[in-house]
């Protein structure tokens, strides 16, 4: 069984025909799956609908309760590209080793709902990689694996890269 | 560096608007590839673009033959879902274990060119089990991985299971 | 309001994922305009659900049938674009001019279902043309409109041409 | 032989990956003509690429000009939804009735690239009612035409309506 933390990010924007502006409703993993036909086992919890540029302590300390309180031994955690990294490091600073627990966190550059984004792909890559690997913080991101002090985001071309 | 061997199968099935059928043209792993912003470093190589229903020994042979001279010690290889298993069972009993290859293949129960298909996340699933499995043979379908003789299609869900 | 009859071909094919055959299912009349924000004043009728192709002169009799029995004055009949001119041709014959009735007949060459297809471009056309256009019978394809006996499929390019 | 005058709006908005906005790069005119499989005789004009909230006076003189000054009798002009019937007003007072001209404006509610957009079906009923409306101004949306000074749009609802 498989915990999939949802804390909002470009994956689950929205285009709101009313007012022209991209915002949060609901989150499409459930239809995610459901379209990659996934029988993973797993259980979904959205714990907060933000993106990851808004994100402050007090919700990576949410984050962070969230792994920390989950009875499940792997976590995918979906989360805005710009501060996943952040996230990642304090997760892996704030949960302990022995905790044994693997924590993959993934996102999007085109929102999934747009047609053309990422997502599809890297939740299906995300979700392979979390139930293999080691215990440990890892960001899942261009259908690499990296751990979480391994990697940044290049601002310039979106990509995540080796550091 | 990963070998992406094609063979065709649904996942590159197109619609023929002037015949009303569905047939093969060129693959959309390229595409697919991109759409995903993958930056894993591969070699894709068509081999073949046929229905996995109309596979004979013969074509399972040169797909045997295109795993063993490849270079790359992990391969990826897209296949109609049909008869994926029994490719896996001639994969296996061909290859040497000494050989040490990682061989995954995968495949799409929709055509990626429908827009609703589970090709892409099947294929980031895919290309993460094959960057970390032990060398076998293994067939990487709704979101899970199976060893190439623990695994069976049932032909009424569509879905790939444990036997 | 405009009566909207549906009877099949390309338009509303969907893809049998455990087949791999393309067949009818129900139609996606209502997701379309629903997706093209109508507000027209429709009423829905599914006839038929059948490749234009297989089509024999009792099908046709039960569309004369339906199209004259109808109480709206202006009618869009979805229809298989491979027969599309023929039926044409017969609702032509059939229905007195004297009944005053304006009749469409559209379809498409890609299904709706396939995420490219010409489809929701069709139908917005036909709409608009069956609202305004005298009364006779038309064939509404490639954002063009032609009279029943003023057009034919090109089979070679797929495109409706005068004659 | 149609005029197509482009001006942005939500139906050329796209998603910037990198900054995570929306914005304008190139029209998708060409492209939606493509997937229609449109065989009407057209030219497509840039004009501007704006949302139609940041519209001035001086780029709806701009707007005016290129419908006075084209050669063509028949002119479609893509616009924003917030400010349409704005520009459909100043173009009815600027143009002379007795130059002829039949002018249509269309738009979307959802960016073309967005993959459930309107815009293809709003594009499809456009161009039709075009090539049979009378000289004057007009709106199109929602599968319905509406005189520029019979309809408004209802910021509520998104639907254009009359008044």
């Amino acid at each position: 069984m498989i915990r999939i933390v949802v804390t909002g990010g470009t994956f689950d924007k929205e285009y709101q025909e009313l007012t022209g502006r991209l915002a949060f409703k609901d989150t499409h993993l459930h239809e995610m799956l459901r379209l990659g036909r996934s029988r993973v086992d797993v259980s979904i919890y959205t714990l907060m609908m933000i993106d990851s540029l808004d994100m402050t302590d007090a919700d990576r300390a949410r984050i962070i309760d969230e792994c920390r309180q989950a009875s499940e031994m792997r976590i995918l955690v979906t989360h805005g590209t710009d501060t996943m990294v952040e996230t990642g490091r304090a997760l892996a600073a704030a949960l302990s080793p022995s905790a044994g627990k693997t924590i993959v966190l993934t996102g999007a550059m085109i929102p999934y709902a747009f047609g053309s984004s990422d997502g599809l792909f890297n939740l299906g890559s995300a979700l392979s990689f979390v139930q293999v690997l080691l215990p440990g913080v890892y960001i899942a991101m261009n259908g690499r694996c990296f751990a979480w002090d391994r990697v940044r985001k290049n601002r310039e071309t979106g990509v995540f890269e080796s550091v």
